[in-house]
C-alpha cells in the first residue's frame, strides 16, 4: 500500500468506526454511493457490539421511510444454470430501466474465502452495469443469522433505490425456506429430464414456488423441456391451492437464446398486481416481519449469551468439572443460567 | 375419591410441594419406591421454578454417587415390531435376574394424552413384573427438552437400582440422534423385504447402529430375513470403521419364536466388556455429558427467557409495533435483548 492509499484507508476506517457512522452511511447511501451500501451491509453483518448498535440506528432510520422494492427469491440445484439465468434476467431488467440488486446466499462458503470474487466473475456480463449491484451475503453458522443479515441487506438495497432485489440461494437445504420467508415472489428453476429426486428438490420447496421455470430449453433439450412443463403443471395441481389465491405458473426458458426471460418478468408483474389488489402482498410482509422478529430473538439470545467472554470462561470451567465427573451437565447449565437471569427476574 | 384417599392424595401433594421434596424423594427412591421414582421423573420434567431447583438438588445428589447402569437405545420405524421385541427382550433380561427400566420417547404425543396407558398396554406382558419399570417421557416441543428430561430419567432409574435402562424412540427423525447421544449401545430394528427408503431409515441412523436386528424372522419371512442380514452386513462394510473399534453386528431375530433374543444380549455384553477394557466406554460418557451440557444451556436459555412473563408481554407489545410497521423486527429484537443483558454485561 502506498502512503496515499494508506491514509485513505485509515480515514475510511476512522469514518467507519466513528459514532456518526450510521448517519454518515445513511447520507451516502441516499446519494447512491455503492461503496457506502457495501460498507453498510458489512456493518449489519458485524458481530461487534458498537457495529450492531450503529446498524440498528441505520436500519431503524431506513425502515421509518417507505422504500419500495420487489423481493424475488430464486433457487435451484447446482447445475440448473442459475447464474446464467440470473445474468440474462437481470440484463433484461436493466434494459427496461430497472435497478436490480442481487444478493447471493452461499451457506457453504464464508465471506473471506473468495466467494465475492467468485460470484462476480460468475455473472461477468453484469459487472460494470450501473443499474446492477451484486453482493454475496455471508450466512454464518446460525440459522437466524442468515435471516437477520440478508433481510437487512435487502432493506439497505431498497433504501439505495433498487427497484428489484433478487435473493439467490445455492443449495438444497434450509436456506430455501429462509429465502422464501424474506421475499415476495419465489422462482424455482428446474432441469428437464432429471427427476425431482435427482435434483434433490423436496415437495416442500415445490409447494413454495410461485413460478417454476424449466431452464436450458434450447437445442436438443426443447422437447424434454416441453414434457417437463406439462409434468410440473400436473404435479402442481396436486398441491392444495395457495391461501393468497395465486396459481403457480410453469414455463420453459433459455438464458442462452433469451427465450421467455421477458415472460417470467410478466408473470412476476402479474403476481405483484394481483397480490397488491387483494391485500395479500402486505399481509405476507407483516407475517414475514413477525417471523423475522422471532428468529432475531433466538439468534441474538444465543449469540449475545455465548459470545460473552465471562460466560465463555464459565462454560469452560464447568466443562472441566463435567469431564471430571464433579457436576451434572444439567445442574451446571442451571447454575450458569442462575448467574445470568436470577438477579433480574 | 373417598376421604381416606383424598387425605393421602393431599398429603402426597404436600410432600411433593415441600422444600424437603428432593431429600424425601431421594430417600424413597433409595428404598426402591416405584411411586417415588415416578414422582421424581415428573419433577425433572416440570417447568415450575421451584420444581426445577428441587430437581437439580436431586440430580446433583444422585450424580455424586456412582450408580452403574447400562443404557441401551432401541429404534426402528413403526411396524418393525418394536414393542413386541422390547417385550420379549425385557422378559428375557428379567428372567436372568436383571432389573430393567424402559423409557419411551414419543415426540408426537404429549404426556396427558393417554400415551402412558397406551404404552403400558402395548407391552402388557411386562406389567406386574417387579424387575421392570416402563415410563413414557414427554418430549415437549423443544429439541433440548427431550435430552434434558430423558437424561434425568435415566439417571433416576440408575439411582433406583436398575441394571439396564432401555430408551425407546418411536419415530424416524431427530430423536434417534438424541437417543444415540444418551445411550451406550444403539440397537436398530429393521424389517426384511422393505427397502431402506420404505423404512425411512437414513444412512446417518445406520451409521450410528452398534447392532442391526432384522425383526419378524419367522414363518414365511425367514428366507427374506437371511437375505436382509447379508445385505446389511455388506452395507455396513461401506461405512468407515467406528472410532471405538466396535464392529457393528447384524442378525435376525423373532420375538414371536424367541429366536436370538439372548444372542442380542450376548452381543451387548461383548460390547460393554470391550468398550470398558479399551477405555472408550467412559470416553463416550464424558463426550455425551459435554453435549448434554451444551444442549441444556440452549434449552434453558430459550425456556427461561421466553417463559418470563415480563418478556412475553414485551414481545407482544413489539409484535404490535411491528405489525403496524413502526419498528424493524431486528431493532425490536435488539431492544429486548438490551433490556435483559445490558445491565449485567
Amino acid at each position: 500500500m502506498n502512503s496515499k492509499k494508506t491514509n485513505d484507508w485509515l480515514k475510511s476506517r476512522e469514518d467507519y468506526k466513528s459514532s456518526k457512522n450510521a448517519e454518515l452511511l445513511y447520507d451516502e447511501i441516499k446519494k447512491a454511493s455503492v461503496s457506502a451500501l457495501s460498507k453498510a451491509i458489512t456493518l449489519v453483518e458485524s458481530k461487534n457490539k458498537n457495529d450492531i448498535s450503529q446498524a440498528n440506528i441505520l436500519i431503524q432510520k431506513i425502515l421509518s421511510e417507505s422504500n419500495e422494492g420487489l423481493r424475488i427469491g430464486i433457487t435451484g440445484v447446482p447445475g440448473v444454470g442459475k447464474s446464467t439465468f440470473i445474468e440474462s434476467f437481470v440484463l433484461y431488467l436493466s434494459s427496461i430501466g430497472k435497478k436490480v440488486a442481487v444478493l447471493t446466499i452461499d451457506p457453504t462458503s464464508s465471506r473471506t474465502k473468495g466467494s465475492i470474487l467468485g460470484d462476480k466473475t460468475r455473472m461477468n456480463k453484469l459487472v460494470g452495469d450501473k443499474n446492477v449491484f451484486i453482493r454475496p451475503t455471508s450466512s454464518g453458522l446460525a440459522l437466524g443469522g442468515v435471516n437477520a443479515h440478508t433481510r437487512d441487506a435487502i432493506i439497505l438495497c431498497e433504501a439505495f433505490g433498487f427497484d428489484i432485489i433478487i435473493v439467490e440461494t445455492v443449495g438444497v437445504g434450509q436456506s430455501e425456506t429462509e429465502v422464501f420467508e424474506m421475499t415476495d415472489f419465489f422462482l424455482l428453476l428446474m432441469l428437464a429430464g432429471a427427476g425431482d429426486e435427482l435434483q434433490g428438490i423436496k415437495r416442500g420447496i415445490m409447494e413454495m414456488a410461485d413460478c417454476i421455470a424449466i431452464t436450458k430449453s434450447d437445442g436438443d433439450n426443447i422437447l424434454n423441456s416441453k414434457k417437463a412443463v406439462q409434468a410440473y403443471k400436473n404435479a402442481l395441481h396436486l398441491f392444495p391451492p395457495k391461501e393468497n389465491n395465486w396459481i403457480p405458473q410453469v414455463l420453459k426458458c433459455s438464458a442462452y437464446e433469451n427465450e421467455n426471460i421477458d415472460k417470467i418478468w410478466e408473470i412476476i408483474c402479474g403476481f405483484e398486481n394481483q397480490q397488491k389488489l387483494n391485500g395479500e402482498f402486505n399481509k405476507n410482509r407483516t407475517r414475514q416481519n413477525l417471523l423475522w422478529f422471532k428468529s432475531s430473538i433466538n439468534y441474538l439470545l444465543e449469540s449475545r449469551f455465548l459470545g460473552n467472554a465471562e460466560i465463555q470462561q464459565e462454560i469452560k470451567n464447568y466443562e472441566n468439572f463435567i469431564s471430571e465427573g464433579k457436576i451434572s451437565p444439567l445442574v451446571a447449565a442451571n447454575e450458569i443460567m442462575d448467574k445470568v437471569f436470577n438477579k433480574q427476574f
